[in-house]
């Protein structure tokens, strides 16, 4: 198989023979393959490949055709279009991903599209329902939402019924956020003066949600994913979360379990098949490369004011 | 009535008219009310009394015996032996009180136990099963473990079946606190070696918690229900947060309304009436003082290193 493969911080297009099926896993040939914030943190070294995930073949989720099926897995899923998440070795022109978390592709799906759809969404409908607890007729605040995961999270919580209000940079791509059904869309400056929210998504990290933790409602549930441009380094009023009652909390998808994985994409699942099939939810592409690329395709990803995914095309 | 007030900063003992039961409520004759953190912080003009209390009359907890109803609640309560937390208006020899807030006392327990009993016993259930969902086999924390809340905490925890870790100053009262029900006591210096821990209940504040938040397990819950001697201003790290899942919350009890602190009070009673009963738990008190000595009280409980609750005994 072709695959990119990380050498001390840089990426290059290598032949490696194609990976085997555990008993209930299968193989796809892939023909997409998105970019994550989080293959950047692993190029520099930050963010190693879960146990059992290639170590040197990066990539998170990606679209192909069921070309092989583990001993203990129907045949009847060869061929099938499907995308996924993965603990690594998505940007390859083949990988292995377990049964459970296959998402079958509506139709109308493209494999440019399908490939940048699994991390975003399952992400953004985790961190939203399962932890964010969002429901409808609640104030959503969604800090850095021209992302792959934001601009999912936009989608979900609209369609969730919530009031959604989301943050970017510097007031770029609002018309195509509220199109996605951002019901208002600001910049940081003017989070400091919203009603107070319910949930907030946290993706850019501690200089934006520091501001926003001035904004909460009673009860409000506070979900960190990200944290990139915005740092680490959260200074907390306990006081304020004493008096709001709120929660902070946060995860990674990455790291979780294959059985809580599958959780996860069975929720996720439930609520966005429907909605992808009918045409309501859409993976914007900021740009598509070839995987031979990839290196470039990086350096693209890292560039600021992008909006929607970047995607490796495998011919 | 004879009561506490509050001027300026300062506590006198006052005559002033007795108060009148609401009709759902009941008039406590008081023979015992505990002094709490809050108070002192209300007396520094903090902290004041929620609206429908007493705003000069301090006192979040006492014990007495029924002396009036209102016009909804029925008379057999009259002369029952109760206790129960306010949001003001305690330290008096009348208090007005919800009848659905009364937690009736066990033939055992005197009255200076049962004056201190409702506001650290109540606060501390509800932190460690409402908000930390402590299970049995569970780690737990306790951060300012010999006052009133840290020693509810420790038995409460104990009799949850889970594993306690009580953390105090510069470990003193360890005996006791094992007594209690602690299977661990240390000081803040060894928190940083600790195993992992499921919940942390933290009384004292960010300077006790920065260390803790280092020793979280998967899926930790941290609750936050008071910060004195250790301040408020906590430097969270988000990818610490991510991590671990861990989440990160907090209240207190005063600020609650009439329906919500009647489902604490359920909840706890359930818990805790039996073992109150049978003696396998107790209000372990520091000192009591006269009502007359209510201001020599409050500076007694300024004080560090006392183990256990300062209760005034009203005659």
């Amino acid at each position: 198989m072709r695959c990119a493969v990380l050498r001390e911080g840089h990426l290059e297009v290598l032949e490696r023979e194609a990976p085997l099926p555990g008993p209930l896993d299968v193989v796809v040939e892939v023909r997409a393959a998105g970019i994550n914030s989080a293959d950047l943190l692993q190029r520099r070294g930050l963010y190693p490949a879960p146990p059992g995930s290639p170590a040197d073949i990066p990539g998170m989720e990606m679209a192909g055709l069921v070309a092989g099926v583990g001993t203990q897995v129907h045949e009847a899923l060869l061929g099938r279009r499907v995308c996924g998440i993965v603990g690594g070795g998505a940007q390859a022109s083949h990988c292995v991903i377990a049964s459970e978390h296959l998402i079958f592709l509506p139709e109308r799906a493209t494999w440019v599209e399908a490939g940048g759809f699994a991390e975003a969404f399952l992400t953004a409908h985790d961190a939203l329902v399962a932890q964010g607890q969002l429901r409808e007729g609640e104030r959503v605040l969604i800090s850095g939402a021209t992302g792959g995961v934001g601009t999912a999270a936009v989608q979900i919580a609209h369609h969730l019924g919530a009031h959604v209000i989301a943050v970017t940079r510097t007031g770029e791509h609002h018309e195509a956020l509220r199109a996605f059904g951002a019901d208002e869309t600001i910049t940081l400056e003017d989070v400091a003066a919203i009603e107070p929210v319910d949930v907030v998504l946290e993706l850019v990290g501690a200089a934006h949600l520091s501001v926003a933790l001035h904004r909460l409602a009673p009860f409000a549930r506070v979900v960190v994913i990200g944290v990139g441009n915005g740092g680490a380094s959260l200074e907390v009023d306990l006081r304020r979360i004493m008096a709001t009652r709120a929660t902070l909390t946060g995860s990674t998808l990455r790291s979780r379990s294959r059985d809580e994985k599958t959780v996860v994409v069975a929720a996720a699942t439930a609520f966005l098949a429907p909605l992808w099939a009918s045409g309501d939810l859409s993976v914007p592409l900021s740009r598509s490369f070839a995987l031979d690329d990839v290196g470039a395709a990086y350096d693209y990803f890292a560039l600021p004011g992008k909006f929607g995914k970047v995607v490796l095309v495998v011919e």
